[in-house]
């Protein structure tokens, strides 16, 4: 219970989880003034320590021998607080702690950027470094490491395999975006050979990158341990300046043996509910507030997909519903080829849920995406969820050699960086499947905080590789 | 119980589980083929879908229409089985499966490089992405895996934020090592200004590179939480080819407010014991085949860690004893200087378990660690673990404006991107201390592995980039 075992100090979340225990007891607490109101006689701190979303409410009054000392004691300080834990006078509060002794531990000055009032989350972004000192921010990056937890608890509970993803690859197999280089080279004198780059001469011996999924090689896990999923960060070198993409972000892609897209949809929705669920009852502070200062009805829609059951339709019949839609869409739906937000709107408002649509065009989708016996269209999955569109996407995987090797073919694709994936349909492959999911994508849709900015500690978008 | 739903077949994890409840049941499973035993009249299948590290035996005879076609299954094969469970006959096995029905499901060649023999380490490497279907393999990324969220679960069950640190970089903030170069500028023709590299027109509009630490990013969040830590990857661009170093590797580093070293050090070693107790817990037969086939003497090795007390001895008092040692060292130990390899050797045996050694002399740690009051010394630990060394370091980070700003400029250090790093100790800053752990070095040391390109699926090295 005690963090730092040499001083003995409690957290605040000791002190709320303990309340009934510690009345009238002594605590010690270290933390930071997120606010201090003075009176003649008393004053107010209102305390954090990072440890839980509340505060605890500070009460000291003129009978301390340092009171004037104490008063000026800036927003923002690290102090010691030695007190006794009483019930509160005030009807908000469940109990407040009545100071004994206020000890300064790290002064702040008057112009700390993080002041008492509504900041601009334009503001906050510039003092990213500050920002988790806010309550938004509070609420925003405990859900992630929350739901974080979630996805490994629910992975490891079934027996899945944690599977750390290469970053620096030398193939940009999926094809899925602009690649960043990794290089040794000193940019100002990069060797040649025969005229072109001597990429022998670089750490890797080859030309290298930083990979956009982990997808493929997260397959060789499955086709070894049955299950497998990974965590970890992917990369994406597009110069888009939109509120959902970033350069650098997290992704979650399990993969599954000896699973169709029928048993990949039910994982996806059975993961989706879980991590949701998990975060609501170990984030209820956060989570309320969320739901009282960033999106209204927050909780509700959330509550609500919980206990939903997901609609599947194949994406010919989710064409057929938008064309006979009594909308005028921007863009108009038609088979063959991909849908528009507005149509991921429609199409959940339609089936007032979440919605996966199946069956894809295979010239829109990846070169691993099992063909269906039509040859037009591929076993691929997107779920789409009300009041975020495309959540997640997933397929089986083409586990024919020959299809898979034709695909490639046709695709006119480099062959020579892919002879191991291929090689996974030789050596005892089977049906399998699997699927990603944009750890952001998932927090802006837990949170109600739009932009992908406020759900990155650090985020890298263009132009901003601050910190 | 059942991994995909919709084909009702089960995981041999599931068959050890409720093994009493199943027997003389039939069910169904599917896998691969890691072994097959012919017989006249009968066949024996040593069977795995990699759900857990015990195979299972499959019993099939000639009763069965299809006997020959079976008969003719090749290793590495994936197959489906129908069978019932039934008493082993032989006495190692707890149970067998008597065969029903088997079916192929997806072919394997005989020149399948995984045959049912004993295969090189070396050899395995080149075939980097089938050699998770060996037991060596099988074991060392399952333990992997279980050790990383021992690793999550730890620090989540006692309130840690988990902090993604951000991997691209514009500053070389802690000097722990080369860095990698990331760019979006094509190598062959990278943009000028002023005979400089133009950096305004890459991505970023600043130099970037890939991080070496995420530790000076988690400060600004154990001052916001309190309590925080990374798990995330790491890069160094060093061309060494030893046991030890990779290019890209994973690692941990929490960091604590009003934490001082020994508290770090109590976090230090409780987290330690208490992952390779989670390790041992979960992952028996992995540990027991590492025990016996990897490293002799690996579970008491392990055993005599939990329990054991860590020592804390200072710098000082390390080089005392090593001086005095009746030993012909090949690097002589002086006071004020590192420690070798074979120091950390005879400290561990010296003092019979894993040692502290603290304080060390400023000017061979890094420049965010707290200056003793001999402002010789700083508050530093390594701790050195029989049969592995150094296997953590930490420190408690200076939190005294001047003193690190002066230290700053003692080395020299660009000042400009640290500022943000430097403001911590304005804005209420406070005692805190952290530490790091490399994740790769934690699993040599649990597995017995003793070369990193080994515990990583995909490692990378000089020279090495595939898959």
């Amino acid at each position: 219970m005690v963090l730092n075992k040499e001083d003995k100090r409690m957290t605040v979340l000791d002190l709320f989880k303990n309340k009934n225990d510690l009345l009238d007891s002594e605590v010690t607490i270290k933390g930071w003034v997120r606010n201090h109101r003075k009176q003649k006689e008393f004053g107010f701190i209102d305390f954090s320590d990072g440890t839980c979303f509340k505060h605890v409410q500070i009460v000291y009054d003129n009978k301390l021998d340092d009171f004037e000392a104490i008063q000026k004691i800036h927003v923002g300080s690290a102090i010691e607080v030695v007190g006794k834990l009483v019930k509160s006078i005030n009807d908000q509060q469940e109990f407040e702690v009545q100071a004994i002794s206020v000890t300064l531990l790290g002064d702040c000055p008057e112009d700390y950027p993080i002041q008492p009032k509504r900041h601009t989350r334009e503001f906050l972004r510039e003092q990213a470094y500050l920002r988790p000192r806010t309550n938004l921010f509070q609420a925003v990056f405990r859900v992630r490491s929350v739901a974080a937890y979630a996805i490994h608890k629910y992975f490891q509970d079934r027996g899945y395999v944690y599977f750390h993803a290469p970053l620096i690859t030398a193939s940009d197999c999926e094809g899925a975006g602009e690649m960043f280089h990794v290089t040794c080279f000193d940019l100002d004198n990069v060797p040649k050979k025969d005229g072109k780059i001597d990429y022998e001469q670089d750490m890797f011996g080859t030309e290298a990158s930083l990979t956009v999924s982990g997808q493929l090689e997260a397959e060789t896990f499955a086709l070894s341990f049955g299950k497998t999923y990974t965590f970890g960060p992917t990369f994406r070198a597009e110069n888009s300046n939109t509120k959902v993409h970033a350069n650098e972000f997290w992704m979650i892609e399990p993969e599954i043996a000896f699973c169709d897209l029928n048993g990949d949809m039910e994982i996806m929705e059975e993961m989706l509910k879980y991590v949701v669920k998990y975060v609501l009852d170990n984030c209820p502070d956060e989570m309320n507030f969320l739901d009282n200062f960033v999106e209204k009805g927050l909780l509700e829609k959330l509550e609500k997909l919980i206990n939903s059951k997901f609609t599947r339709i194949t994406h010919k019949e989710c064409i057929d519903i938008l064309q006979k839609a009594d909308v005028k869409f921007e863009f108009e739906p038609k088979q063959g080829e991909d849908i528009a937000k507005e149509h991921e709107k429609y199409i959940t408002e339609y089936f007032n849920g979440p919605v996966f649509i199946t069956d894809w065009p295979k010239d829109i989708k990846a070169f691993y995406m099992k063909l269906n016996p039509d040859n037009e269209t591929v076993a691929a999955v997107d779920l789409e969820v009300p009041g975020a569109g495309e959540i997640m996407g997933g397929s089986q995987r083409e586990e024919d050699y020959d299809k898979l090797l034709s695909r490639i073919d046709e695709l006119k694709m480099d062959k020579s960086t892919l002879d191991w994936y291929i090689n996974l349909r030789k050596f005892g492959g089977c049906v399998h499947s699997g699927f990603g999911m944009g750890f952001e994508r998932l927090l802006i849709y837990l949170t109600g905080v739009d932009n992908i900015r406020d759900v990155i500690p650090y985020p890298r978008t263009p132009g901003n590789c601050e910190f």
